[in-house]
């Protein structure tokens, strides 16, 4: 199978190189608009060649879309105009888009709606660009694809077998749950985790040995905030909406711990923090 | 050297665990008001004996407490109180605690003064009690000792070779500077980590498969919301002045994403990671 990965970054350029490792792929064509990712990307080996987009498309049994999500939508119009060029209409098109309900609704009424694949695997690290990629990155993760009653049996089943290939449990759900819940999971910590980094650092101004005493809790907690702000405000303003709902809701909860702070009221901050303890169920 | 641990849980029991096996300490006896934690500690061979406070420590050379910090002041006053009953005079006493300037004012008139070392070892988990002990939890981590000058030379010494013996790199501070800064790099980690517990765990009651979607970055920012509040609610009204400066920080860079969100400003997002991703020159 011909893959064409527009997008070489961490999550495209993981992908081609677990799809080469196993099999599935095997001739990997990349597209990126930045120069050095598409050098870094051929140097590294996570594609054979580099390619205009149109050119790619036309070569490929399956089109990854691996870009920020902003971009993801006119790109997929793009591929889904092209894709009859490859002449025998089983090119299939998924993206990895960390949000769905603007790419899907920019996409439903295409001609070739089917031959896409509305896909979020919930894998990453805090890195970005070629570099980052990794070949284990999504074993043992979770993935989700949405609306799938959108996708053609054969698109759905193609990109599936591609998923199951690399490890990842799927999980099915409508687009909108999916922004709904990817706020609370993923984009909320993310925010938090920016917040924490700028409000230490912010202090460190002042206080010039502050990161002397930061242990693993701290790294913990702040990682996140390494990550790119080119991935990430496109996938805040696409879920704005979600976000502030959960973000709201956070900023509430840290009003409870501080009301509690002020009274000094112990067995407040112990009721707050129990109730917090049955996280232990999930993770 | 016979070493009485204070206390006998995750950080209390590993220290043991660690002390024994580098040889550093040779009798290892265990104090604790809970009776399962007793137990558990001579099960799990942290300790070779269970005895009162006043026995153990007047059989020790050293007295490690490791209670929770709103208790740490009347158990150290009480430990040199007794020292004496020990003849040699040279028995030290070190706390654990994550707060240090309520613990050190507590005891700054005793006579016995300089006998003990406040300290601080920046090790754990977001578990808790004895059979959370592990044996390697202090290797590489750093260690903080505060008010050093108020430490006579003998026990100032004892316990840097202590430290240095499990591995921990020590760094000096005043009691007061120490509670300013880990407020920033601990404890406002563990209340946006409890905060963000919560909001997501109110969340699942109306929506059931929301932790379908958790992944490694949501594990990352909450895992510290799992641990214990018996530990961390003295912890947070002891400090709490200098939480409630880190905390009415945080929230406002929260306010400052909420804005931006609100606005679907991408690029004022942006600034605002570029300022976070800082962080990765620290971590």
């Amino acid at each position: 199978m011909t893959i064409t990965v527009v997008g070489i970054g961490l999550i495209g350029g993981s992908l081609a190189l677990s799809l080469r490792k196993n099999g599935f792929g095997t001739n990997f064509i990349g597209v990126d608009n930045d120069e050095i990712h598409r050098s870094d990307a051929m140097w590294l080996g996570l594609v054979d060649e580099v390619l205009p987009f149109e050119d790619a498309v036309c070569k490929s049994d399956m089109v990854i879309i691996s870009i920020p999500v902003n971009v993801i939508g006119k790109t997929l119009i793009q591929a889904l105009d092209i894709l009859d060029c490859h002449g025998n209409g089983k090119t299939v098109v998924v993206d990895m888009g960390s949000t769905k309900k603007g790419i899907c609704s920019e996409s439903e009424n295409h001609p070739r709606r089917s031959q896409y694949v509305a896909s979020h695997p919930i894998a990453g690290t805090e890195f970005s660009g070629p570099k980052a990629a990794v070949d284990n990155l999504f074993e043992g993760k979770k993935t989700i694809i949405c609306d799938r009653e959108r996708s053609s049996a054969y698109a759905l089943n193609t990109v599936c077998q591609m998923y199951q290939s690399i490890g990842m449990d799927i999980s099915y759900m409508s687009s909108d749950i999916h922004d709904r819940h990817i706020a609370f999971v993923s984009h909320i910590s993310h925010i938090s985790s920016f917040a924490l980094g700028t409000t230490v650092l912010n202090i460190e101004k002042d206080e010039k040995s502050i990161f002397t005493m930061a242990g693993s809790g701290f790294s913990s907690t702040v990682r996140l905030a390494k990550s790119s702000p080119e991935t990430w405000a496109p996938i805040f303003v696409q879920n704005a909406d979600s976000i502030l709902f959960a973000l709201n809701n956070y900023i509430r909860q840290l009003e409870k711990f501080k009301l509690s702070l002020e009274k000094r009221d112990s067995e407040e901050l112990k009721k707050l923090m129990k109730n917090a303890n049955e996280i232990k169920r999930i993770i």
